[in-house]
């Protein structure tokens, strides 16, 4: 509970009184509870010198025993007015709010009102910046599940490529992916994404019947939670010989990655990054073709801070983890995107996705 | 544009100059178009008098346009400032806003005060009641698309049952009907459930590796989407002959199930049709182990209006459509649970989910 006690800190010195944390990612950042509780109110409510406790629909109270959350839980049912139980539990520690954290960028309006209505004498501040800037730098203890969630992607990536075959089609190669996941009992961070051929030139297509041929690209994006924790990756390899174009843009692609990659070192912008990549793309006559930002930070959620884009001025820290992956993407030629997690080490940079970037032809 | 057109007219009657509409599932019902854009702006602005924009990440502009959507598409890049963008919009159009619609039980407090900043002249006020009043009743165009998701959700309990084999793992018979779903060309609405032997008592079971055995209850709980639509179907089979308690815990269920289906009619109250049901399962012993509301409404969501409690006193109108799921949960014995999708007709009830309820014993 290192993680609740670094908030209760933070309360302390900020003079607030509580902050109420309901975002299923957050809760479980700080609790290690886990849920999804679609419209029902899950919330982890720390005060600076008090016991923290967890609200949670009631048929969940158990798991949260499981999870070890060591804590004051409070169950709701469906016929409960969840705010009243949050309003009670505050009173019954006798504990009366002034100034109170909420996630701004993450809770809705009508639980601002909810919130504004049971603690009517609260100042509302946000405390967005506090969780992102404690979530954006990752523990040794979060590194790990990082290192194995990747590790797990590359084994993906590796079965996918096994099992490309004349006339498969994308979903097949999907599914048999997806179901050696489910095997090694993790869930995928987002839907999988298998292209070929000229559907890889699209950066939001979707997989289907199409039967993959030779002389296809293939293209992987995928990642796995593991404990809790994302991993993203892509690669693109080939099924029979490229043409010469394609083998082009795959190696302006991977030149541009691996730039990033190594440029990789506490102090550097996010934007630099950004434009390294970006330059060797746009100086190789395909910049209109890389249409999106270079990466996006990782962690328990598939998307979170940092955003490595051309305008992001914010300097890496040891510790921040994020993804690399530019790619071109040239209708009616090819689609190539190549993406790796890294971290920001003391001096460098640890890439945590190891699947090999050499263009794969598979025969 | 059916539903801008009921929007535009709603805004006029409530002198409202603008609503802005930003989740994806609002948006898909305003606009046709569909994306989930993460922590990027997606958004429909409508007016009283005036042609309604679209706001979406640069990249899904042809989408939007594929989609059919005919009227203005403001796409932002990632560089881009997209509420600078929204502000400039409205200005071309000549329009000054001082009272402007939201959905504030899903917008986040920092794009609220993002609002508030580029329109300070702006009332804001709430909308979800209306667009979840508009949402709530289908039309026929919306029951077509759920009536073919229900014939696949129930398409996809017949694969799991063909399935099921001693020794066959959860997850072996889950992947079997993901695969089928994907060959079909839609998505799973959840996280199938496929959950055997003392694994059913759990209401929210994780499905794993354990092997199907003789004497098994298995439990499947799942859903596709189709055209945008959920479907959301429960079946418990039964592998080999059940016990005595087994047969008497699922034809509670099941009577519990089908008395509540059979009551349903415009006029009748939510928590009445959750009463019918817990009355027969509490009759019978069983109360304590039903442990969640009767059922969640069913559309674009996967849980959306009405919601089927103990408590919820609001009368089911013609067009709604929602799940009716009792189950009855008792560690070390059996779950079960039986879940149909029905949609209220004029006289009565239309039953969308189809597969027999009669225990089935798969030999």
């Amino acid at each position: 509970m290192k993680k609740i006690e670094e908030m209760k800190a933070y309360l302390k010195e900020q003079q607030m009184d509580a902050a109420f944390i309901t975002t299923p990612d957050n809760v479980f950042y700080l609790s290690g509870f886990r849920s999804n509780p679609h419209e029902r109110l899950l919330g982890v409510m720390v005060f600076p010198d008090d016991e923290p406790f967890l609200i949670a629909p009631k048929m969940e109270v158990p798991d949260v025993t499981a999870s070890g959350w060591q804590y004051e839980t409070v169950g709701h049912a469906d016929t409960d007015n969840a705010w009243d139980l949050v309003k009670e539990a505050v009173l019954n520690k006798g504990i009366s709010l002034s100034k109170m954290g909420i996630e701004k960028m993450h809770i809705t309006v009508d639980r601002l009102e909810a919130i504004q209505s049971i603690f009517p004498e609260a100042g509302i501040v946000g405390i967005d910046d506090k969780l992102n800037s404690m979530r954006v730098i990752k523990d040794e203890e979060e590194l790990e599940q990082m290192r194995k969630a990747a590790e797990l992607a590359d084994y993906a990536i590796e079965v996918g490529c096994r099992e490309i075959a004349e006339g498969k089609t994308e979903l097949e190669v999907l599914m048999a992916i997806e179901f050696e996941m489910k095997r090694k009992g993790v869930y995928m961070s987002f839907d999988t994404m298998v292209l070929s051929g000229p559907k890889t030139a699209s950066p939001h297509g979707t997989p289907g019947e199409r039967k993959i041929q030779k002389g296809d690209f293939v293209l992987f994006d995928l990642g796995v939670v593991y404990n809790g924790y994302c991993s993203d990756i892509t690669r693109t390899v080939s099924f029979g010989e490229p043409n010469e174009e394609q083998r082009i843009i795959y190696e302006t692609v991977r030149k541009a990655e691996q730039a990033a990659v190594d440029a990789v070192k506490p102090g550097i912008l996010a934007k630099e990054l950004d434009g390294i990549a970006r330059g060797i793309i746009t100086e190789a006559g395909y910049g209109e073709y890389f249409t999106h930002r270079l990466g996006h930070g990782l962690g328990i959620s598939v998307h979170e801070f940092p955003s490595v884009t051309a305008t992001n001025a914010m300097a890496l820290e040891e510790g921040m983890v994020f993804t690399i992956e530019p790619g071109i993407y040239k209708t009616g030629v090819a689609g190539v995107r190549i993406e790796d997690d890294v971290v920001v080490t003391k001096d460098g940079v640890e890439v945590l996705t190891k699947f090999p970037k050499e263009l794969q032809i598979i025969q």
